[in-house]
This record gives C-alpha cells, sequence and structure tokens, in this order.
C-alpha cells in the first residue's frame, strides 16, 4: 500500500526556554544534575525565576525528529498539543516552516503550552525541567487515523507514558498503523523514562513495537542486564528492527539475523542534546526511503553529528545536502 | 551629589525572534536588505509566517545596554513598556536576571509585546521587521522622576522617535535629569532613524544631550556632512561628549579639548548585532565609576567585541571579569 506520508510523530508540545546556570544554582533547587525532572506549573514558574537571562526555541523530542526528516526532504506529520498561546503559536509556527504538518487543534484544558526548563552548567550537562501544561491533553481523539494509516511509519516518544490520558491514544495509534499495514517506532526517551515505566515499555515492545530506539542505558535498563551485549540478543528476538545508539561509540542496528555495527559521524561536540532525537530522524528517513539499514544507520549518525555540533536541538543545516554523498 | 542608580536606559522593550533566511525571502518580502522597517500586527503576522523556524530572545537596544553594564557590575534601571503577556514576562525575567531594575508597569493598551523579526541572511546581514505593540505606550506618566534623578546618566535610545507619544516622555526624563544635576545620553540608534528626525535630534544634540553616541554614517548623515572629521568638528561644539564608534577603525572620543583614538578589540566577528548598544554598556561603565575617557572607550571596544563574537545581542560571558585586565 503507498503512503502519503513518511512519518507521523507522535510526543509531546515543548518550547525549550535555556539558560547557562552554575553547580550553586542547582544545588539551590535541590536538583540533581544532568537528568529531567517533571514539575507543576508553581515549580516550573520557582525554577523560571531562580534561572538566569533565556532563550527561547521550539523543541519537543519528537517534533524535533520530525524536524529532521523533513529536513532530509522526507514527509513528516506532527501530532502533539499547544494552547492558542504565545508560545503554541511559536511551536506551530517552527514545525510548519520547516514543512512538517501539524493541524492538532490547541487543547481545551486551559493549561498554557508546555514547556522545558533548561539550565546548562559549565561542564555542557542539561538539567531539565519539563512542565507539560497543554501537551498533558493527548487524547485518543486527537490521534487522526487518517495521518496514521497514511505514514509508513508512526513513531512515538517514550516521555508519552509520564501523561497518563495519552497511553490510550498511544494504543489507538499504534493499532491504526497496524490496521493499515504500518509500522510503529518507539524510542525509549530517557533512562529515568525506563525506570518509570519498565513493565509497560516491556510489554509494549514485545508486541506491538516495530522499530526502538533506545541508548546504551534505556536499553540496559529495560532488561535490567549489565553489560550491552546481553540487551542486544534480549532484543533482537523483540522488535523487527532495533538502532541501539552508543554516543562516542557509534551504533548498532539489529533485525533478526541482520546486524551493522555503526561508526559515528566526526564532530566536535557542543551541546549533545537532539542527539536521539534526530539519530531516529535520519534513521526513520532512510528506512521510509528505500535505503538499507546499514544507510539508514549513517543517515541517522550523520544527523546526529549535526545537532549536538551547536546549542539547539534541531539541525541549523539543510541535511538533504549534508547528506548527499552517502546516498 | 551621590547616585544610587549609574544609569537608567529608556527604550522600546521588544523580544527578537530570529529566523535564517536567504534573498529570495527578501524579494517576495519586498524587503530591502540591512535595514530595519517598522510594521504593523498584521504585517508582522505576515513577515513571520513567511519566516523560517526561529529562536527568541530578549532584545531592545536600550535594554541591551542596561544588560551590558549590569554584566559590569554597574547599576542600571531600565524604563519601557511590556504588555501582561508571554513575551512581556520573557522580557522582564531576562532583565532583572541579570540584574537591572525594571519595574514599569505592564501596558494597558491591549497591544501585545513588541517584537523585532529578524531575518539573517547569508551573508551575515540582518534585515529587521519591528512591531512596537505595547511598547509604543511609553507614556510621560512612565518616566519614573525618582529612577532619572537617582541615576547619574539617563541613557535614551533614538528609536523612541518612532513613537511619537513618547517624545515628552523624553523631555520630562531629560529636564528631570538636569534639574537633579544628571548627564543625559543618547544613541542615535540607526542611519534610518537619523533620516526620519533629523531636525529633532539635532536640536536634542544641541540643547539637551550631554554624552553622544552615534557610528560614524549617523553622525554624518546628523549633520549632512561627507567626511567623518567633519562630522567631529562639528559635535565637538555641542556635546560635553561624543562617542562616535567607526566599525572595525575603532571609536573616537571628544570632550572639548580632549580627544582619544581607541582601537577596536581584536575579534573574530559573527554578527554585528549589539555591539553599539554594548558600546555604550561599556563607556557608561566607565563614565559612572570615575574612569578617564580613553578607559571608558577601551570599556566600549571590549563589551562591543564580545557581542559580535557570538549572535545574541547581550553578553554572554561576564564583562566584570573580562576587564578586570583593563582596570
Amino acid at each position: 500500500m503507498s503512503a502519503e506520508l513518511d512519518v507521523v510523530c507522535i510526543g509531546n508540545a515543548l518550547v525549550d526556554i535555556l539558560a547557562h546556570g552554575d553547580d550553586t544554582l542547582l544545588e539551590r533547587l535541590g536538583s540533581q544534575k544532568g537528568t529531567m525532572h517533571m514539575v507543576d506549573a508553581a515549580r516550573a514558574e520557582e525554577v523560571y525565576a531562580a534561572m538566569g537571562a533565556a532563550a527561547e526555541a521550539s523543541g519537543g523530542s519528537a517534533a524535533n525528529t520530525a524536524a529532521g526528516i523533513a529536513s532530509f526532504g522526507g514527509n513528516a506529520a506532527y501530532i502533539g498539543r499547544v494552547a492558542d498561546d504565545t508560545f503554541g503559536h511559536v511551536f506551530t509556527h517552527d514545525l510548519r516552516a520547516v514543512g512538517v504538518r501539524f493541524d492538532a487543534p490547541p487543547a481545551s484544558n486551559g493549561q498554557p503550552t508546555g514547556r522545558c526548563l533548561v539550565i546548562v552548567t559549565p561542564d555542557a550537562q542539561r538539567t531539565m525541567y519539563t512542565f507539560l501544561g497543554a501537551a498533558s491533553e493527548l487524547d485518543p481523539g486527537l490521534v487522526d487515523e487518517t495521518l496514521v494509516s497514511a505514514a509508513q511509519v508512526t513513531f512515538l516518544e517514550g516521555y508519552l507514558w509520564d501523561q497518563p490520558p495519552a497511553k490510550e491514544a498511544i494504543r489507538r495509534a499504534a493499532s491504526g498503523a497496524h490496521g493499515a499495514g504500518r509500522r510503529v517506532a518507539l524510542t525509549l526517551s530517557d533512562p529515568f523514562c525506563v525506570e518509570r515505566h519498565r513493565d509497560e515499555f516491556l510489554e509494549l515492545v514485545e508486541h506491538e513495537i516495530d522499530v526502538l530506539f533506545a541508548n546504551e542505558q534505556e536499553i540496559r535498563l529495560l532488561y535490567e542486564v549489565d553489560n550491552f551485549d546481553d540487551a542486544l540478543q534480549h532484543v533482537r528476538g523483540h522488535c523487527e528492527i532495533a538502532a541501539l545508539t552508543r554516543g562516542a561509540r557509534g551504533s548498532v542496528i539489529v533485525a533478526g539475523d541482520e546486524v551493522h555495527v555503526i561508526d559515528p559521524a566526526p564532530v566536535q561536540v557542543v551541546d549533545t542534546t537532539g542527539a536521539g532525537d534526530l539519530y531516529a530522524a535520519g534513521f526513520l528517513y532512510g528506512l521510509t526511503h528505500g535505503h538499507d539499514l546499514a544507510t539508514a544507520g549513517r543517515l541517522g549518525s550523520l544527523a546526529a553529528s549535526e545537532v549536538i555540533s551547536h546549542i539547539a536541538a534541531r539541525p541549523e543545516v539543510d541535511l538533504a545536502q549534508l547528506a548527499r554523498p552517502l546516498l
């Protein structure tokens, strides 16, 4: 069945608010460095008041992936929820401006558009505080079945499991996609996210997911194993395709008997934010454009290397042009 | 008379919305490259819809200067108008977070916080579209006389002349400052701004302004002369102090018989936005901290060189620390 869309990405729609800060600030906020904290509106205000001067840019993990696919020249859509407010307009503008289809109506629960407050310490680590706001209203009605059945791949971010109403929406998206003969992909998102939702993720990976993205720490936590190879042997039996990223060690793609070990693209690392999101973008672009798994993995590495060479979590150059030597 | 404040800066409060774009986009928008256009809400929407994915950061010329003075460790306040909306909160947060006093109440005219849409072309030129919004309600009542008489210098941006109600506010600020035995400083802001308000600026410079900031093109346009030295001879008779910036040629400071020719600080130029704002910050910090005019000029060059080494229009490092070898 031919598809109108390459990928529909479903996730928490967030605007990033980014400031530099030192360890003293994190201590004052009582926060563990390098982790993502889910916060309510009051705590978000408290953190923002304590933060230095900031810059704002659209973010959200799956939205970054959608923007990356569009930058490769792919045909991507996004499902997620913003409010009818300034940050909602900014988020919508920034996705549409890069060619991502985004038609979900603004949330009606009265909450403002979600945001992710990011404090970057001098050691280049990021400590994040996510206030979901309107994103928390991703109910089943929002999953456009026409969109899901029109896309070769429906891509879900693990962070969605942090908002209970989204689970039904996700099940509906997965069954809609499978009913139309399409694939369902998932990223485990974050080690803490795996710890929070391990049992559900395991069941999902066994029964619903065709393409799994995870980094080394996430996949080891999922299977509660101490080394990468053990995790690799586990996932091999469950998903059609697993793309496992290992930072500076590159990535490993496993699909039944087929295994590829992909080197990372050389890069001067400035900020690792968005690495996983953009790896998924490159991989999914490759997968939906008839490329073999090794090429898809190389496109993933390429996109990840671009996004970690600068502060922003979305590509700053045309990935289609960057990828030309590989295709 | 001792002063509680070093400088109070008065200007148009704006949030910058910055995107990359090519010449085709400017042609489609019918815009002259490298200039600042004043636009209404509808035109701002039209330009935003045509722009690519963007990033947001607090801006506004005099607000950038205030942030720079604070970064040197100076005591700065800001007067300008935002609305009680998301961008207004962002603008307020970003000034207060760096230690600038900013207490003006949000505007009540129903307009949203002002914004400056910026399209950066591959040749690093900036084409800007300013929608003043709430900033256009800078009425005389907003000029806090306690603040003005408490500051060693009241600093005005030339852009204020683009909003007629602000003129009375400016006159009030200038007479309040002079009445308290303080100095009044002005930046000419922009060559087109000088063309729009040349007669008023001339009168102001002759009668009200103690410290004038201008770049070469602005000061030549003000006196309608072809070369820099002619402009220098003109301004010498009018202002107590004039600090004239010449880009890569450095700056010239003239105060009666005293003249200093200051070299620029060495730098790899990434984006010249904010150069004038930060030159003024360094100079005013020096002037209000008992440094001689040559040192003030060198502090201006230093701050300008820092801000043009990156994209943002406000300093990214602690200017007090950067300035230590000079003081």
